[in-house]
């Protein structure tokens, strides 16, 4: 096994003992990437004990591969006559406790595995172990961070070759197609979510895709992408004014840009996640638009594109550490005369000082 | 509301009578899929009385989108002041039903929601409903068929662009990038599943992806490819043999076509699926090599790439309907002297005979 998926393991298996669990259940797929590195498998599990060594269950048709990449000893079941719940049951019973203790992805485990482990075990003795997981992955390592400098250096070819394709009468579909092609020619193991480029009224909508609709004159496109390298995302969001776009929308793109630049300023080792949002809330405040405004303005990234800790939001207690990566800064002003500009980076939290890690200009652009 | 959505919340309001269900939860994407055709909904549920109006409950600043789109009564919930669950509670409990039947889908209901309603109401009136969304969803109407035939369209122009680009030297990533632009540009909104274009031994993984690995002389390249169509997908395997490759694999291929012809031979409206894998099974037993094939060889097809009812398998008792979309044939031969090889086709089955919707040659493809 390399030594920092075995470093990962023992940093986990500490944070076990201080919560008294006996077994940790890795099922959810980012997890099992954060301590395999492996982005292509499926079907699979991993059973931490509080103390030795942890084990793969997978499908037996990939446990030689699994076993070889991994190092991990790995149990591979016969689908479909045995299957994962089956046999991670049988596995935890084979660890001789009694009433097991067992730490699982409580926002992620299917309820079919869920299922199969309160039938075989006490359900008092299981504890949701996510904010485990997820307070371990904000702090990126050395290797993690080089996949993610990699992965943003994807996402701004990307953007670059999304943004040329953009221009009045064009689909949205096809400003897409073309950042997809770079990125995967750029080595993207493929989009982290559905990327987004959206024109014209569909930029106020909260989770919007790209579509047939046409970009006309005069509208504001949104362009969101996000890359993928070995498991490790970037994302970025840009805004583009087609042809002759009104004031008051290019000021909400201005403002919005500032507001990040005041939040970066205050993204420092030991800063709570309120001052951060603070710093770019007070900008937006003064402009006047609050009430149009989002609680919430980042999130961390990493083998998620938004990762469940940190949350840079109004009123959040969770601390910026080194060696966080964090975007910043996802809402628009939701108001139909001037919203729906909108930009985004991903940034690099060092001992000294940040770095943006998404390299794209951070101007309105103008096509 | 469009007359074939109405018709599709009557179909389940009437399953609903028979399992005696005071409301169904639909929370999983591709169910509101079904029910609304918005692909680009996120953080949203529908909640089905067994009579009377259904109702959508969604983000606030989705829910004039949502109210317009679909002509449901829809209520927006501040998140995150409030959230999905917490909604869904007070609106079952406003139907004043004392203990409530709930039907839900057990295999894709996020935990958090499960976690709210067991708290609210008893769990012994809770039940599983998956079954009756994926029987519902097998048969397709019209309106389904025809978005189904375009993705099958799309995923052959995908597979047109990515043969082209196959050579000894080139990454598998390249010939994804040039198949996702492909079929971008043809009006695709995303592939359903992480695409596969592996090659050499990375053919007999089971859920392999693209990788940077270069494609060399002398291996087969397996292209599996899937694009869905305001959300209805389609699916298509197809083998390219590069430079000289050894006779026993391209005897695998020809063998897997002949059990894929056989297999949609029997395939008809009242026959089981049970007989359809056995038509293609006799001819890989035939051939010696039944222990190294796989129990299931095809899936309805849909919504999802591959939907849970039917499933096309070996002592399975799923009956095949007129209106059924299948994939067939999934497995290869997991043999690493001969095996790799795969090919799949989308296959609508009719009154009055079938139809094959994605329209590309069957033949092995030599580059």
């Amino acid at each position: 096994m390399k030594p920092h998926f075995a470093k990962r393991f023992q940093m986990i298996q500490a944070k076990m003992s201080e919560l008294d669990l006996d077994f940790l259940l890795v099922n959810n797929r980012e997890n099992l990437i954060y301590f395999t590195g492996l982005t292509q498998i499926e079907c699979m599990a991993i059973l931490i004990p509080r103390q030795g060594q942890p084990c793969a269950i997978t499908l037996w048709l990939d446990a030689q591969f699994v076993r070889q990449q991994t190092g991990l000893e790995t149990y591979g079941y016969v689908f479909p006559q045995d299957n994962l719940a089956d046999s991670l049951v049988r596995h935890i019973r084979a660890g001789g406790v009694e009433q097991p203790r067992i730490g699982f992805e409580r926002y992620f485990v299917p309820f079919a595995v869920y299922d199969a482990l309160r039938q075989a075990f006490p359900e008092q003795g299981f504890v949701n172990a996510s904010p485990l997981f997820y307070q371990l992955r904000s702090v990126k390592d050395e290797q993690e961070l080089a996949l993610m400098k990699r992965a943003g250096q994807i996402v701004a070819a990307g953007m670059a070759a999304a943004v040329e394709r953009v221009a009045a009468g064009v689909s949205e579909l096809e400003v897409l197609a073309e950042a997809e092609y770079a990125m995967l020619k750029a080595g993207s193991g493929g989009s982290p979510f559905r990327p987004q480029v959206v024109s014209g009224t569909r930029t106020l909508l909260t989770h919007p895709l790209a579509s047939e609709k046409l970009i006309q004159a005069g509208e504001l496109v949104v362009i969101h992408l996000g890359a993928a390298y070995s498991g490790y995302c970037a994302k970025l969001c840009r805004t583009v004014a087609v042809g002759k776009v009104g004031a008051g929308r290019r000021a909400v793109y201005e403002l919005l840009r500032q507001a990040q630049a005041a939040a970066c300023q205050a993204l420092k080792p030991g800063v709570s996640v309120d001052e951060v949002d603070r710093n770019a809330r007070e900008i937006i405040r003064e402009a006047g638009w609050e009430q149009h405004y989002l609680d919430v303005i980042g999130y961390g990234v990493g083998i998620r594109q938004s990762e469940f800790y940190p949350i840079i939001g109004k009123g959040r207690q969770d601390c910026i550490e080194a060696g966080m990566v964090v975007d910043l800064l996802l809402p628009t002003i939701y108001h139909p005369d001037v919203g729906g500009a909108r930009i985004t980076d991903c940034i690099y939290i060092g001992q000294s000082g940040n770095e943006r890690i998404t390299p794209y200009s951070q101007e309105l652009i103008q096509k």
